[in-house]
């Protein structure tokens, strides 16, 4: 490895000179025996790092790739050695020259001051270059199996945000919310009065900032849509008498966590809490978007009409005299948006059942927000018309909401039936679906 | 798996049953592919095995070796596929099979409430059967591999203890400190009074439980025994003139964190924060025990005269003359350990320095003490006569006492000398060295 | 004034002097119309006073009786100014120069670091000087108004004390516990347990010392005596069966607070929290003292037999045929305390009805633990024969205990009787009463 | 009292019945002799006095003037008697029958919950009424009292405000600024960036409110004019290296604190608080308004030409040439406020020196700002002229704004120096005196 770096020498850029710097720094951070230097030489790596340009950390990932993987002769030495004789000694050896030293670099890298912020930071492009060079997957399979180590949802501090939450914080619920952008303070406000709940889980490593946050409407009913529960001014309800908790809005806060599972624990947590703080609250329930539904919209007008069963076909054509090949253009013509979906409601509710029911009749990914729900343990309650008509709404959902039930008892049944490849469904929704 | 338990289930014992059900939960939690029940089945899983006796515990850690480790036949087949191409998926499939399950298994069970504390526990009885069933050993390596990755130094908090730490916790405090016992709380108060410091480690997902502590004390001179510093009632002097820092204490709290180095960054933290708080203070220098001092005295009285260098032969004559053959048996004649010990300052002085700087000199291990300081940077400074004539000190040290000093600057040269061989110590203790 | 203070001079000694120094500083002070060196002021003014010995002290309150008392001349012209026209200048005017100005000088004062610690201390002082020079009362009268004020029932936080108190806190717990002595921290400990509650007041100028705080003990029956509350190691019982609390032991620690009435809105704030906590708590009791029942035995002792209605000279006989004519040297002859109480249940308990009863019968002041709490509200429930053997319980209350019940709906009722003279007890008690 | 009461009771209106009600009510409370009842009858006081409309709350304190002052003939010969014997029990009775038994009440009206924040409410309104009822003063007088005991500075907290502040107190903030007003979230961050201080009081009674919070920017020389302080986005600097600490605005936030001295402690507060922190700063000075120099001007403008010195009659000439008789109304002909300053830079300054070194030419009450400063020790350093071209400031103080210095040792000496009449000015502001 020496030899070839000799050789290529005169071929680097300076930034790739300073990322084979900073290579060298990890070299001496990982030859460490003792714990006096660790986390100076930490620091100073880390340091370097991030004087690195973008082309710089491109090549540093690259060989972070190249130069600190398992050598594949000791692992099939090691893998020979624990296939005829299963020992411990020989299973401590194969994990040793099986993981890649990558894992303990990272873990070193952790010692400096703010090295967890650091190393999100350094996912978080990684993350990004990984779409140019998909090999850097191996590099990123280690970031993520150590950040779900250290992101066990056993590490994590589940913290009410409301009005008494110092500003800093507030600042980044402001900047972080992703379901229904928040537009300053007085908007915030509304979300954070006596009838609206907001939790975030923090890590201990990064006190001062949120890792994930789900908003909270305290109600006297499954919620419709979206608009009333964001307006503002508004008059709070007495939250004692609220018979529904509706969550209306998860948005992550680290990109460098993505993949690492938040979402799922911090709604249990919530859930469990809002029990027992309301007794008369009974229902737990979404209002959520239907991010795919347009785009597998837009992949069936595509198709043949006769390819499709009658009823389908029917709807499909309903929808396509109204807006055209797609559907996301609604209100191109002056109506308003309203105006234009009306007629459709049937047709559009209708294909939207089938679509959550049936994600395989064309070749597209299910949609993302039912998949995570359901596999939660949720219920497809209802799909709510015109329940969203923001711009970015109309874009992926055709102004569809839906209401996924969160029913403590049935959870791990619906989940494991998820599991099993079955949706489950209300019979309401059920009802909708376009079959012949 | 599942046949062989079937067949010889008629052999199992109440107990036996017992565990198995543990280990069954251990699959049903391994096999969840969503988050909605983890918590709870983790619960569940550590609550069954609290509930174990002693035996079942055994059988629960030999059920996990056998039946929770990596499939050598898969092992083998993803090492040949790695060797072959270098592949991320074929690395990312090499990693999968190669980690064994129990890791997984051990990460869910720490979503349970109070989980880490739970799964320390599990560690501290499994340390024990270690002793026994040596094999366990592969079991502990996948609880030490975790914990070394959830007790990362960048996770722990350090907390300064003094007198108006809450009660609860000074009582722990009181319970493990090791090197020198706190007979009560009159005791604990002058070990944290203002010329005094004691300064634990915390990790967020045990917040009422120190992990490990370290006691200093602010002098004017290198300390040279130990009364001086526990002496009470004590006129405790202004820290702001003091010169000096000495540790003279660093206990663990946590049996399950065996292993797991936490002392090294406590004592280079607290060297940081002293060196900023008093100005004054430019030597850190510890008060330590030479606890294999006397079993390697024992193995050398117990040699043949005549293969030792004369010097040392000598001075094994005097210590031999006064004890007899053990020299742990200081004091058995009605006089006081200090009148016996007198006569032997020289001999057993030079003995210590001899046994400091060429360990190997006999078949027996360095001194964990002296280990412990020379890997973390420090120097061996001096070597104190009659310095700690507790029982269990004139036992273990001979009532001896060495300082460790150590200075920001040369920490990292000394560390690497040791790494390289090298001891670095005075030359006061050079040259007291028995040669020829 | 200043004249006579010249002439004098000579005479003054050393200490006199630096007493005249103090006061000079508090004209200083007092004459002060901005406010950018009072703090200042104040804490030179604080330094000299603490610089005073106890003779210096006792000058400077003497000079602050003469010197800083309203002028007779002033009042009584603005006195008659406002008898003649009452208008809010007269008025104004009238309390501007009736008002002594020590009062402002002890405002000023409390602004230095400290301030309001010191003057406690001060006062303290001046109630022992008050003993032999009862004029003082009038400065004394200018502090106790003003602590009333400052330490307002409004300004105070109730703060429950248990494990996790700091210890610097606990040990003044220990340290100023005035009914029943903790014997150390063991003895503390249990005191802290599930079962059993401690609630201090403090004030926002003295963060780091209690005032007074109240010992509770959650049970299942009204306590008959204090030991098996105390005992230790004990078999603490989960509260939450409770159906009684019993306040147990009541103290203050500062003893310039006297006079402030603190302990009854303590002993309401611990009924309101307690009865929110436990609903199943429906009797809320103390277990007192009755430390004025042998003085007033020893005084019926000394009056003519032939005075006494004959049931009352009856039980008088009974117990001065085994104790004398003092009942507090019970068991002086060899007997344990308790085999010499044995054949006195009956007239003792008798006797302790009457006296708190009829506390008139003789002249002696009422029991002021009995005043106390019925002046509360509270109601004298049941008297506790050999409830405290203790030194000091047999000495003051020959081993007897009351218990005073607090009833939040009567309270008002009671004490209203109270301050008509009406003593509210249950009819075991007034059955007891001695009366032909 | 009750006969008249009686006799009048056919002309009551309902709030006049229910203010008779309220004061029935502080009858009672006053009345109480235990403390058992104290708090719920304050707070049914309170809460009663909260439900009348504005003339039932004007005819409360008519009754409570009224009602609840001292009897002058008790007065009377309470003075009497002291007049004759100034012992401690007459001065004891003279205090008792004059202090006006309101004191009490309200002193016990604190007991309630919140009742600190309610008796501030309850002052304000008083504050009002007060401008058509002088006589109510006598009652203002008490609370005024009782506010400045209870708000001694010895009590108060002084907390920094910053970005880490919770939202409710930050709003807070921004609302009752009164100097310069803060625009929204984004304009009050700017004066909290590390360049930045905010520093406010806060009473333990009033945890969530603050009393009172200076603006303080950390710069490099003595501010000029205030726009460059506020202006937004800005490039914040680091304070380590800044000289000079500027006061630009003070802000009471409590009404019903108004004339309890507050301001002056916070300003010595927070120039030591900075002292200690920053070294370099070494200039500690406001950048203040002058608000009674538009007032002044406009009088002495109406007066004849000829009764001013020559030099004095030659600036006024000047301004009125330019502005008329109103100084206030400048930038009334479409030319900018700056533009039609300009020429008048040399007259104005002047004139403003000439204000606030000879405040009594004409017969108007000195500048409030001036005289707060230079009493608490300032001394009148610079006068800056177009400083703040803000309507209101153009309106008040002709735009221009005074550089106010604080010196630590001269502080004690300026004070003095302005109780004896004497205005410390410099040398620059002194010369720029329009005198013959």
């Amino acid at each position: 490895m020496f030899e070839s770096a000799k050789r290529s020498r005169v071929l680097f850029k300076p930034q790739d000179l300073r990322a084979r710097r900073v290579i060298a720094s990890c070299r001496k951070l990982l030859s460490e025996r003792g714990a006096a230097m660790t986390a100076s030489l930490a620091k100073a790596t880390l340091d370097q790092f991030r004087a690195l340009d973008r082309k710089g950390q491109a090549r540093f990932f690259t060989d972070l790739l190249n130069e600190f993987s398992p050598d594949p002769a000791q692992v099939l030495a090691a893998a020979k050695a624990y296939a005829e004789s299963a020992t411990a000694a020989n299973l401590s050896r194969l994990g040793a020259v099986t993981e890649p030293p990558r894992q303990e670099l990272f873990r070193r890298l952790n010692q400096a001051p703010n090295g967890t912020a650091t190393i999100l930071h350094m996912r978080e492009r990684l993350l990004e270059l990984k779409r140019e060079q998909p090999e850097l997957d191996a590099v990123d399979a280690d970031l993520r199996h150590l950040l779900s180590s250290w992101f066990n949802p056993g590490f994590l501090r589940m913290v009410r945000v409301d009005w008494r939450t110092p500003a800093y914080l507030l600042e980044q619920i402001i900047a972080h919310e992703a379901v229904h952008e928040i537009q300053g303070w007085d908007d915030l406000r509304r979300r954070l009065e006596s009838d609206r709940r907001c939790y975030a889980f923090f890590h201990p490593a990064l006190a001062d900032e949120p890792l994930i946050f789900v908003e909270v409407a305290l109600t006297d009913a499954m919620a419709e849509a979206v608009a009333p529960l964001l307006q503002t001014p508004s008059t709070s309800k007495d939250p004692a008498h609220a018979t529904t908790a509706v969550f209306y809005s998860i948005s992550n806060c680290q990109p460098g966590l993505r993949g690492v599972a938040l979402g799922n624990f911090l709604i249990k947590r919530v859930v469990d809490l809002l029990s027992h703080e309301f007794r008369r609250v009974k229902t737990f329930c979404t209002l959520s978007p239907v991010p795919g539904f347009v785009p597998w919209l837009r992949e069936l007008l595509r198709q043949p009409d006769d390819t499709h069963p009658k009823a389908l076909a029917q709807a499909l054509r309903a929808v396509s005299n109204e807006m055209g090949s797609d559907p996301a253009r609604i209100g191109g013509d002056g109506r308003s948006a309203a105006e234009r979906l009306a007629p459709l409601e049937e047709p559009l509710t209708r294909l939207c059942a089938t679509y959550l029911l049936y994600p395989g009749l064309v070749e597209a990914a299910q949609d993302p927000v039912a998949r995570f729900h359901l596999n939660n343990g949720a219920r497809l309650e209802r799909i709510n018309f015109a329940a969203d008509v923001s711009k970015k709404a109309l874009r992926e959902s055709a102004g569809l909401m839906v209401n996924y039930v969160y029913t403590p008892d049935t959870i791990e049944g619906n989940h494991q039936k998820f599991i099993g490849g079955e949706i489950v469904a209300s019979r309401r929704v059920r009802s909708l679906v376009l079959t012949d």
